[in-house]
């Protein structure tokens, strides 16, 4: 039985996907994207954290994190996002709401035609914003105050006890979170995989263009490129990218030895078989 | 005098910011990025975001809000982000601290060797991230306890009668962010100016290596390129890209009109005076 290190706690979004990739029930809930990759290098075999939203973009420190640590991506897994508000009393009493940052951006313009008397969704000197959407339905839960909701999933809104007070709060319909499977270990080739690599270019006119060229000449497909800023050199960027193939496939080896030669930085952040 | 909507409250990066930038003393300090747009949009002359950190990368609710309202980039100004612990008692004290999650993102290393015997930065059930570095100097002052300290502007301390703990707190000491002012017009040619896009490509193999080659072809510098998710079709992105020129410029005109006929979306949000 594998011991699986989780963005908690119980009932987030992250750990309804573990729960989808893993048959082994031994988690460990971590308070941060930073814990999970620290709790993994120390004694955990795998590791569960979020990626991209497909609403709200990239989770930046996860990204900082697959540079800092030597850790692997392992696997990939697409798990749908449908948010609740959730409470003690009813709808037209809700004058907070508590959730997490990206959660409130995932439901900005729902709760705003919902709730249109309320003031503000999240109150000055705020209390409002905490660390997962799960914490926020205990608050709310232990408060009993009919004016204080929470936004989340409607699993962890039953694990508390709270009413559900609208759902399908999720601006888009179809709003679905990437999650990364990380683990000390590499994949095997499977004929159906990804490669992540983070990379920096020269600061000079054209320098991604020139990049990017690389896969565009071997045919690959890029699915993803997200810049994060360079922690050596202010102003300057690096790119998170993300395209179809093994770096034990011949023409990856290629563009991998290609980008080596003509970036100033290339990490290997692992291939893995394409997630559902 | 011109009246400007500034992410608030006083004392924030963004209020240091944009008193730098004017010498009217006509601020109206809002809640969120999105107040700033929806404020200016109605009754106010220009507004101050911002829009990147040296450290942390880039606001995702600038960039949104920036495509979403037709409001223009007016110009741009690099702030220098020094942070310092502040609270009412003594360093050895503090066991939880109050910010907004930027900040910690900002300062985590520094903090670790600081408060080596701290257990956690943010408590579980956290009130511990608040919506600015200023609002959480302010509850810090309200809560008169030795144990909860703050990060942000020595200003903001200073403001709330709190004692600095530890300064240059910044794992960077050269951590900076870009502010950008917004308007309802639009900013004439100056020789040395920049301009902001917002662009999504065809969803094809090598479409972004394509639109990055116009740029190079007519020589300009890219200066930014930062990916989004877009709104309309799931896990497809935009891209918001800043290079040099102003919209007037023959090339950048070239560059404008070769963008507009290749890709499917190109939004103008502005030209703009280059900052410093």
């Amino acid at each position: 039985m594998a011991t699986i290190a989780v963005l908690g706690p119980v009932g987030t979004f992250t750990d309804e996907a573990a729960r989808r990739y893993f048959s082994s029930d031994k988690f460990i809930y971590c308070n941060s994207v930073t814990e999970v990759f620290e709790k993994l290098e120390k004694d955990c075999e795998y590791g569960v954290v979020p990626i991209e939203n497909s609403t709200e973009g990239s989770v930046a420190e996860t990204i900082d994190c697959l540079q800092k640590y030597n850790l692997y991506v392992w696997g990939e897994i697409y798990h749908n996002v449908s948010h609740v508000l959730a409470g003690t009393g009813k709808l037209e009493e809700v004058k907070v709401i508590m959730t997490h940052p990206q959660a409130i951006s995932q439901c900005r313009d729902k709760i705003k035609k919902l709730l249109k008397s309320v003031p503000q969704l999240i109150p000055k000197g705020s209390n409002g914003e905490v660390l997962s959407t799960a914490k926020a339905m205990e608050i709310v839960a232990q408060k009993k105050d009919p004016s204080i909701a929470a936004i989340g999933s409607k699993n962890a809104a039953e694990k508390c006890g709270l009413k559900i007070l609208a759902d399908k709060l999720s601006d888009r319909e179809d709003n679905e979170t990437r999650f990364f499977v990380i683990s000390k270990k590499q994949q095997q080739k499977t004929g159906k995989d990804k490669t992540s690599i983070i990379t920096a270019v020269k600061d000079e006119s054209g320098a991604l263009w020139k990049l990017l060229g690389i896969f565009a000449n071997e045919n690959i497909n890029l699915t993803k490129i997200e810049s994060r800023p360079r922690h050596d050199k202010k102003w300057e960027y690096m790119f998170f990218i993300d395209f179809e193939g093994h770096k034990d496939d011949e023409k990856v080896k290629n563009v991998l030895k290609e980008v080596e030669d003509s970036t100033t930085y290339l990490k290997l952040l692992g291939s893995y078989p394409k997630g559902a």
